[in-house]
């Protein structure tokens, strides 16, 4: 389906779209340092850079990327579209250069820069003024682009088509241990396509299966288990998402009420997904079905997150989930009931929030699947 | 060798040692918000979760860690010696508690802690005064206990285990990628004990050899070329780091001659660690060598890095390095030289330093490795 999606990001348009953002909030330059945020908006992927985005009308070509020596090559590469000065502390260097170009306001990231970097600016940038601007790139994110969104769908694919191979060629069967099945489900999603793990594969059979974020042990599946499935794979740098619970063996009947309870949960969480909607909203959609049901106190989490070049990032779909949603955003849909002790379950999917309802991007059955 | 080592960790030592730097650095108390460190001085893995160390004499018996509610079993069986506090705003929750308490001065880790952190900090801890004390934890951290040493050792054995299990099944040969290689050392790591890879492994030939970081892409392996595997296993949080350069195929002269140069090196270098030893004039040992051959400028990146719960932890063995080595410390030692276009070498092990010399955990062959 890659004729759904632009080709290649297009970041001097994210970067115009940022530059909005600084006007607005009244600086003349923005020193980006998140690393993530970076390669949204030049396309380097190295572990060390500092950006510095001017708002100003010919904001593009003053806007300059710093790397260090050992990302000469790479930063000519991937961003042939900005000046690049090369210094082992990038954000010190274009700290400086805002400063011998007397820049004026300066905004900074300070959900992500530490109190020490930001005593670093204060000496470095003379004649500066540094003001905190956090979230500003983040906000951008939230909304995919249609490049963006094909790279979700093939990461949601290689993990959809790596958990139908591992179930026809009978990987969860009795007497496997939760880590040979984590391990067995990643090496499936590399084989259909994709470039990383987004996260540690959770498998949890039987009881542990009650715990939200179990780490795959040597515990063995057993007949009549709940195994919970929590996995994503990873696609030109952006992650999926998608848990699905089955059962192995004939369900016993507080199995298959549990699990209609989240897939109705699930489905009332997809359905209130629409442009405008409140995020606590959402969750109030999902987590009311819960507790009309009585369980809401062992559904232990917020409904779900917004997911792209981070695993987790905004909105985020909760209680105390604050915003709206827009068009284009990027979420999970994750209900959960866990009984301690006992076993649980979570059903979850990736999809962008659309006009006339969301886009389903993990497209494997939600159906109470009996593994024989 | 698990009988080398201290079967568990001994936290309540550590929480001791870090007591005493409390007091030399005049606090009351350690606001502890890095989760590794977290991890280090309680056990606890979670992912949400501040901790609150008392220097004062009864400093362990008002310590107190804080998390959200879906750790709540987790903490209490991770961490049976504290006191638990459960909240989803937990650094909020603690600094509120020193607050009520009276703490008087607050150190809080100022190399992690952001600036927006810190303002909350400020406005919930009245009365308080927060003091930046950066790094008295990783300091103890960079001295490895017999515990962690004997983690670390598993995690190379793993390591070393599957390198040499790739070669004996042929693994590495002309026609397959990078990719491929790449994945199957990892699924090679697992068999043998890995609990998590380590980092995004390294797979390198012929010319892509000579970029030290190079991700894995579909360059099929020829013969003739150097191929550079860098990769690493976890083993109970615990990261193993080796580089090996082989050669397919017979070498050719100017491939002996940079090998050896960078063995040489890597040997100057692995004998300049001892206890007392300044960390630049480490890396100075071993770049010596590399410039003596007119080879500098190719040897673009620092020697070495400390390593343990983290993949890249202090101390720095570069030429901006400070402070000197200690007994215990763990450090890999890693030079390379790289020809843009040609190829390049990078040797590296893990080990740590001893009196009489260092231990080297990472026990695979240096001699030039030709794979037919």
């Amino acid at each position: 389906m890659s004729d759904h999606g632009a080709r290649r990001p297009d970041h001097a348009t994210r970067r115009a779209a940022l530059r909005d953002l600084l006007v607005e909030n009244g600086v003349d330059a923005l020193l980006v340092t998140d690393l993530v945020n970076i390669r949204y908006l030049t396309g380097f992927t190295g572990s060390n850079a500092a950006l510095l985005v001017y708002a100003w009308d010919a904001g593009e070509q003053r806007t300059v990327i710093c790397t260090d020596g050992r990302y000469a090559t790479q930063v000519g590469e991937q961003v042939p579209d900005l000046h690049a000065e090369i210094a082992r502390a990038s954000a010190r260097r274009l700290v400086e250069l805002a400063g011998e170009w007397q820049t004026g306001r300066v905004g900074f990231e300070s959900h992500v820069v530490t109190v020490d970097q930001h005593r670093g600016f204060l000496e470095w940038g003379a004649g500066l003024e540094f003001v905190a601007t956090p979230g500003l790139v983040e906000q951008l994110r939230m909304v995919k682009d249609a490049y963006e969104v094909d790279r979700l769908r093939a990461a949601c694919a290689a993990a959809d088509a790596a958990l139908a191979a591992l179930l026809e060629r009978g990987g969860l069967r009795p007497g496997r241990t939760e880590r040979q099945v984590a391990r067995e489900l990643e090496w499936l999603m590399f084989e259909h396509g994709a470039h990383k793990i987004a996260f540690e594969t959770i498998v949890a059979t039987g009881a542990n299966s009650a715990v939200p974020h179990h780490r795959p042990t040597d515990a063995e599946l057993a007949p009549g288990d709940f195994v919970k499935l929590d996995f994503g794979a990873v696609v030109d740098g952006y992650h999926s998402d998608m848990t699905r619970t089955l059962v192995l063996g004939a369900p016993a009947d507080w199995q298959r009420e549990v699990y209609e309870l989240v897939y109705a949960a699930q489905r009332a969480g997809r359905e209130a997904l629409k442009p405008g909607a409140a995020c606590n909203a959402v969750d109030a959609a999902a987590r009311s079905v819960i507790e009309a049901a009585g369980q809401g106190e062992l559904f232990v989490h917020g409904l779900g997150h917004g997911v792209g070049l981070q695993i987790h990032e905004a909105p985020g779909l909760a209680k105390t989930g604050t915003g709206t949603l827009l068009g284009g955003v990027a979420v999970t849909v994750e209900p959960g009931v866990y009984f301690p002790g006992r076993g649980g379950v979570r059903i979850e999917d990736t999809l962008v929030v659309r006009e006339g309802g969301p886009e389903l991007l993990t497209l494997t059955t939600k159906d109470l699947t009996v593994v024989d």
